[in-house]
């Protein structure tokens, strides 16, 4: 009798037909390696919602499976959920040097940093993970270290690229492992999955080193002023190139905002910053220095309120004080939804007499994605038998799979998978057979799941209209009002400038009660409280604030 | 002794540093003419309100010297506070027919169509308006029938442009009046006013023309299967090249949206839209064709939630289900802020089959608003004295002052003014002699100006983190607690799942009212409340919601 063999599962948990939270789960036999564990950041009707971050209930019941969580790079979308992740599953972590670096930051702040197994890795590296071998294959990106995974299983090899481009002049001088790439493809490599963030971007994306020329030319052409740069905190070789634009003009480099501040602290204690002695100073000290001698590297290229930028702009920033000519430069693209917000500084710094330069006004910005070219080069030196986009909203999935089919790849075998699909694979055969539970986890402050539909519902509905709260003493033993209705309101109207309103809504709920009377239980005389102020204030104001009747007994 | 002439004086109440509310104000001796009377729509922390109009307490102070209010054109910007305005001044309004008709459509909304005189104007007619001479120039927009003001008054000729761009192709068939513009300029043009929307933008806007020439090739290019085409409803000339490209390649065309209805049957009867017999067809009707047939011109460019487009790509709509193969044209570019919105449709529209033109993809939408190159021809027709940018963001309005010095205007005569501020000009003169009062009005159902700074905190607060009530009843004359204290949270957490952290907070709040009494007064209790109970929720979650305690005496 022959033993049915075990199949090759491909789960993601997150980072289909979304931007953010990447998880993706391979398993095998009694085996499970999941690649990346990130956050994503909340969608506009996800009110006071700080991040999301994947339903993981799936690795919870087969938590004995779990060999270890391997990270292609360091960026919030595919190391941000760890911190969470991490305390329901005590499971070593993979990574290479920067992304471990970048990740003990996090395990420090959430205390987790003593109880979590951390290996660090190099590119090129293979370690045993149960049944799976998982090798680590250099990559471009826009944060240094980044890594794809070859993940070498019993039925075949898969890749999974993580977040790329092609890079041939990168700044730390290593090209993405091509030749390792072509080499597995000529092995045979059993499913691809691959970045679509640019999927529906013709061309190719430019070199990081081209942005470095835009610096240095605009430096030199700034022989006068200050000039501050906005960037993404992540970006070592944007910063890097800023750095070396300024060595080169003779300035004296200032680093300010948090995250800014601690990424430059690590990549230079890890070596991923060369910064030339005397040319790093404390912000206090940019008092000695004249405006031509100095570059400010900064936080807030989203425009994001607490950032140092916008702090400036709104002149709310203890050290720099933004004066006419300074030169800031926004060395970044605007995500979307952060557009207005972005502008909003940009007016501010303008108004006071900035010289801004954004946008398409020079190229001091590329992405770190790659672009269609690119991904076809991608197809093409790894031929892989099946292929499953991955990391993008439906548009770019769905480019990418358009991308695969031009190139040859059967469209049978092409997986434009949703979170929580069963992908199966023999040697052979590939099929979707089945579902896992996946979906959102809300945090909020320490909460974690804890609000959910209702609670947002909720909070939309107060920050429309407001509140107006309803009490009512009623003696229990007759049911006798013996106090109220009181009505106070909040996010409703001005009361003080709105007493005949207030006063109407009173004594409509008074008048409503005295005709129903309280005897028909609290829940009847809510009903007619919230009934009667509704009317009366969607008649008078064409509002429908929440109705909250509070009736005690005494 | 020499009697001191009156100066001109021109305030903008809206339109300046901000994006909408169009609103300035002429003013000599005791005449005041207004050009336009628009809305904004209101910003991202804005919660809850509807739109904004511009503060005019300045024109009820002076409502005896209004003769009247003159419109460039039917865009919301420019018209949309008109049924807000008009029921504190009571003045006539004068307007193309275009604009006028759309007016109207307002104006019977607002039960004002009886109290409201209208007059309609044709391009190259002046009106006489106390001492001013208003005349209307031909100009070519994004809407039909739009047009620049010559106002003539006793210190010189005043332009101002209203929205603008030069399209030598209008689809109409009438270039932008640039014959007048020359003559003004060759007489003398003391101060001209022109839209700085697109004033960072390099080189000239594509005619309106050029999209229908797209059209007609995608739709040669989509024989077999159904197309939809969503664009703004106020763009009739897009509209015309829609149903222009669907009578030549024999398709019907159905109407879907409110507002789209609205403005293709108004300009329909005004004969602003030409459309040949047998194309229209009721959406009701769509079921008795094929889809090769059928042309859908839509609401919903922006992703607007109710809006028809959305509402199909939701599978919400009543008459139009979305199917593989049907080819649609997002007709528009996103408006800042409603990029999310807009991919969110395309995005449930790509999955449901559809193949969706939208952005870069094709140049199926252009500008109503002149570019660098344009500005730059209005500014050397006109050759004005003094200059003065508007409609637009510090970014746009500087960016248009600059042009302006590079054609040699001198920076003392340029006046990049903010709301409010009051320029002063004489035959040889201009200077900014002082402020009125201006701003903003938040309108919110049918409170206007009732929901201000405090109301939207709270809004703010409430949409954060949601709110807990804290209800005790007091016996009057002791002082004694009788009932309570009792919470009651909404969009805090869900009270099912948390059952431990309310009872929590209800004995942090029932000890800490043992431990301070309640004979401090109501103030005191109700500190004491709020302090406890924020105190137990911070350090249990982390958060922070809206706490409002509340003492019943009975």
């Amino acid at each position: 009798m022959a033993v049915k063999k075990p199949k090759l599962k491909v789960i993601s948990l997150g980072g289909l037909h979304e931007i953010g939270k990447n998880m993706t789960v391979f398993e095998y036999d009694r085996d499970i390696v999941i690649v990346d564990c990130g956050l994503a950041f909340p969608e506009d009707d996800m009110l006071g919602i700080d991040l999301v971050i994947p339903d993981i209930t799936y690795l919870k019941k087969n938590q004995e499976k779990i060999r270890g969580i391997v990270l292609t790079h360091g960026h919030e979308d595919h190391i941000g959920a760890l911190p969470y992740v991490l305390k329901e599953l005590n499971v070593p972590v993979f990574g290479t040097l920067l992304t471990i670096g970048l990740l003990e930051n996090k395990l420090k702040e959430h205390g987790l940093l003593d109880t979590t197994t951390r290996h660090v890795v190099v590119p090129g590296e293979t370690i045993k993970l149960g049944q799976f071998r998982v090798e680590f294959i250099h990559t471009n990106h826009s944060i240094a270290d980044a890594v794809a995974m070859a993940i070498h299983t019993p039925v075949g090899t898969v890749i999974h690229t993580g977040d790329f481009k092609i890079d041939y002049t990168p700044i730390d001088g290593e090209i993405i492992d091509l030749h390792r790439f072509a080499a597995l493809g000529e092995q045979g490599v059993l499913l691809l999955l691959s970045d679509s963030t640019n999927a529906e971007r013709r061309g190719f994306t430019m070199s990081e080193k081209s942005v470095g020329a835009v610096f240095d030319r605009i430096f030199e052409e700034t022989p006068k002023n200050r000039i501050m740069v906005a960037t993404f905190s992540s970006n070592i070789h944007r910063i890097q190139q800023i750095i070396n634009s300024a060595y080169q003009t003779k300035r004296k480099v200032a680093i300010i905002g948090r995250s800014m501040v601690n990424a430059v602290k690590t990549s230079m204690e890890l070596g991923y910053l060369n910064v030339p002695n005397n040319t790093l100073i404390d912000i206090s000290e940019i008092k000695n220095y004249s405006d031509h001698q100095l570059v400010i590297i900064t936080t807030g290229s989203q425009g994001e309120t607490m950032s140092a930028l916008a702090r400036i702009a709104s002149n709310d920033h203890k050290q720099v004080v933004v004066k006419p000519g300074d030169k800031i430069i926004i060395s970044a693209s605007s995500i979307p939804g952060n557009e207005k917000s972005i502008m909003r500084v940009i007016n501010e710094l303008i108004k006071k007499g900035a010289d801004v330069v954004y946008g398409s006004m020079e190229d001091v910005h590329v992405s770190g994605h790659a672009r269609e070219e690119e991904l076809k080069l991608m197809l093409a030196l790894t031929k892989p038998k099946f292929f499953m986009p991955v990391h993008g909203e439906y548009i770019q999935l769905t480019a990418h799979k358009k991308l695969a089919e031009q190139m040859g790849i059967p469209k049978t075998n092409i997986f434009l998978n949703s979170i929580g699909d069963v992908l199966e694979l023999s040697k052979k055969e590939a099929k979707v057979t089945g579902t896992v539970p996946s979906g959102q986890l809300l945090v909020d402050g320490l909460g974690v799941g804890d609000v959910g539909n209702i609670v947002l519902r909720d909070r939309r509905h107060l920050s429309e209209d407001g509140l107006m709260v309803v009490v009512v003493a009623v003696e229990e033993a007759t049911g006798e009002i013996v106090s109220g209705p009181d009505i106070i309101s909040r996010g409703f109207v001005y009361v003080r400038e709105s007493e005949d309103l207030m006063e109407g809504a009173r004594k409509a709920v008074e008048d409503a009660l005295l005709e129903e009377g309280t005897d028909g239980g609290w829940n009847h005389t809510k009903n007619v409280i919230r009934d009667a102020l509704k009317e009366y204030v969607w008649q008078t104001t064409k509002r429908s604030p929440m109705i909250l009747p509070i009736i005690m007994e005494v």
